[in-house]
Order: structure tokens, then sequence, then C-alpha cells
């Protein structure tokens, strides 16, 4: 039996290291549960059975369901890191960042969120949301033009597009091109939306 | 009693046509339930409930779940239909077609296969053999450029961009713009994608 001071005293490192480590195979339980079955059919029971995790530690760290989603899906857009001193660099960072990062996961919290935004009106309003206050505002801001809001809310459905068919759809050819070539047609077209004058 | 004679002479007409109307709410009734549900947990149990039903009918009508999604959500894209004679006028007459045909009608099968796509291999496959056979091959092959290919998958990603943010995502900016403003902003990046020459 180890001294249970001694236990004590060393607890408080490993149990919250043992904390944060339950938190994020619960949160990548849940982007997966969510991600296969939806928002509404998802259940905090069967989360916690992925996690193997009993339900009442789910419930004691994320609270409810609805808590559990928003924490699970959450990202940011970030506009502002992306953009680059001249309009054109922006265009291809805001592709290139977009594209990387869904490549990078299919279970990461915007795939997740998207996904679910099909057939949940909960997860649709948090994309509607997301989009409209990180992506669509920070876009319109940086244009002069009087169709600034449009452009950036047509900016973010072709982006949305491009992601979707590649990752979330697989279609063949945008699923097999190699990034660097979707880059070379599509910039152009992002760029065009978002520098009206040139 | 009518005469049995009477009401079988004129019976072909009358079943033919209460055969098309169950068949027609049957496929109704599915679109709904597989919107709502996606394509593994709709039921056809389910379906025929709200379709007002039995069970058998719809084994009768369509056989299994999977031919009668198939059907539910089988729908055409008209690309030789809608291009124009200049290259210019076909943007426009795709961009136009698509999003007059899923705005008419927020349970088409083109917008329900999209919803569920997102929740089931079944239906993003159907989509994927739809989107490819029928918009894909057909602009690329209009298309003299080395990157055709390429360029009518980027085409349609752009295209099912702007018609989820519209009317299946209902994105704000985008949702409340009238379809010719939409059109102003989208149409010369869809031309643009479709004319490499220009």
């Amino acid at each position: 039996m180890p001294d249970p001071l001694g236990a004590d005293a060393g607890l408080a490192g490993p149990v919250e290291r043992k904390g944060a480590r339950t938190r994020r195979r619960i949160l990548e339980a849940a982007r997966k549960e969510f991600g296969r079955l939806g928002f509404e059919r998802a259940t905090v029971r069967g989360i916690a059975q992925a996690a193997d995790v009993d339900k009442a530690s789910v419930v004691q760290y994320f609270g409810t369901k609805q808590n559990l989603f928003h924490e699970a899906v959450s990202w940011h857009i970030r506009i502002d890191e992306l953009a680059g001193a001249d309009p054109a660099e922006s265009a291809e960072n805001y592709l290139r960042g977009l594209l990387t990062n869904w490549a990078a996961n299919p279970d990461s919290p915007m795939s997740v969120l998207v996904r679910a935004s099909m057939t949940s009106e909960e997860a649709a309003e948090m994309l509607r949301d997301r989009v409209t206050g990180e992506a669509v505002d920070r876009i319109a801001e940086r244009l002069d033009d009087p169709d600034a809001r449009l452009r950036a809310a047509v900016f973010a459905a072709v982006m949305m597009g491009l992601a979707t068919h590649r990752y979330l759809l697989q279609m063949p050819d945008l699923a097999e091109a190699p990034l660097e070539d979707v880059l070379r047609i599509a910039v152009p077209v992002v760029r065009a939306l978002i520098e009206p004058q040139s």
C-alpha cells in the first residue's frame, strides 16, 4: 500500500492529467458519434460507451448533450491570421488553410459540424453563427464594395463547397487531385470574389 | 352493389390512377423520412406510416428500402438542355436552373440526397455517381483545356456550395438575397471556371 499522504501529495498532477485525458477521450468519441448519427440521435450513453467511461463522467465533465456538442464541434475560422498584406495572397491562404485543416482530420470539429448540420437545426444554427460571425463578417469588412456582404457570403459558400466535395463527399476528381492543382484552379475564383476591383 | 362487369370494365383506369397516387404519396413520405433521418435510420415501416399505407404496400410498389431510396432521390442534371449556344450563357443557365430547382422544393430529390449523403455512404455513393456522370463528365467534355476534369469538378463543388448555403443551410446573407443579386455575383465566378480562355 502506498503512503496515503504521499499519494495525496502527488495526486493533483496525475489526477489533473488523467482528467484532461478523459475529457479529450470523451470529446473524440463525441465527434465520432455526432458525425455518424447527427446531433439528435447521438446519445450521452452512446458517447460514454465509445469513450469507455460511465455516463456520469460525461455529465460531470460536460453537463448536457447540447454543451458537449458545442464543445466537440467548436472551431474558429482565423481570417485575420490568414489574411495576407496583399489581398491576392489572402485568397490562397484562406483556401490552403481550409483545405489543409479538413484534410488533416476527417473527424475535425468543422467536418463533424458540417455533416451534422444537414440533419439537425441545432447544428445548422451553430454553423450559421460561426460562418457568419467569423467568415462573412470579417471578409465583408475588408471589402470596399456595395455588395461586400453578398460577395463574402458567396465566398463562404464556394469555400465550403470545395472542402465538402473534396473531403466529406470525396468526389473522385476533386478528392484525387493534388492540393496544388486544386489551388491553381480554385484560387483565381476565390480571389475574384474578394478582390472585385481586379 | 354495382354491376361487377361494369366495375371491372371501368377498373383499370381508377385502379391505375389510385396506384399512381399511392406511389407518389409513398415517394413523398420517403423523401421526408430519408431527409429527416438519413438513409440508415429511416425505416420502411416509418415511411409506410407517414404515407398512411401499410408496410406491405411499400414493399409491393418498391421492393427494398434501397430501391425506394434510389427512386425517391433520383434526379437528373440537365447539362445539355441548359447549355447555351454561347458558353457565357451556359454559366447563367446552369446556376439559375440549379438554384430555381432547389428553391422550388426543399424536399426535392436532390436536396434529400445531398442531406442524406452527409451521414450515409450509400447516399454519398449515389451523389458521387450522379454528379460525376451527369455534371463533371458533361461539363469536362465541353472544355478544351488540359484541366478540363478538374475545372468541371471545381465547378460542381462551387455550384453545390451555393445551393447548399442558400437553401439547405439558409446562411442568412445568401438565403435572403434576391436570386438576381446572387446570380450577378456568382455567375462570373462559374463562368471563369468553364470558360478558361476568357
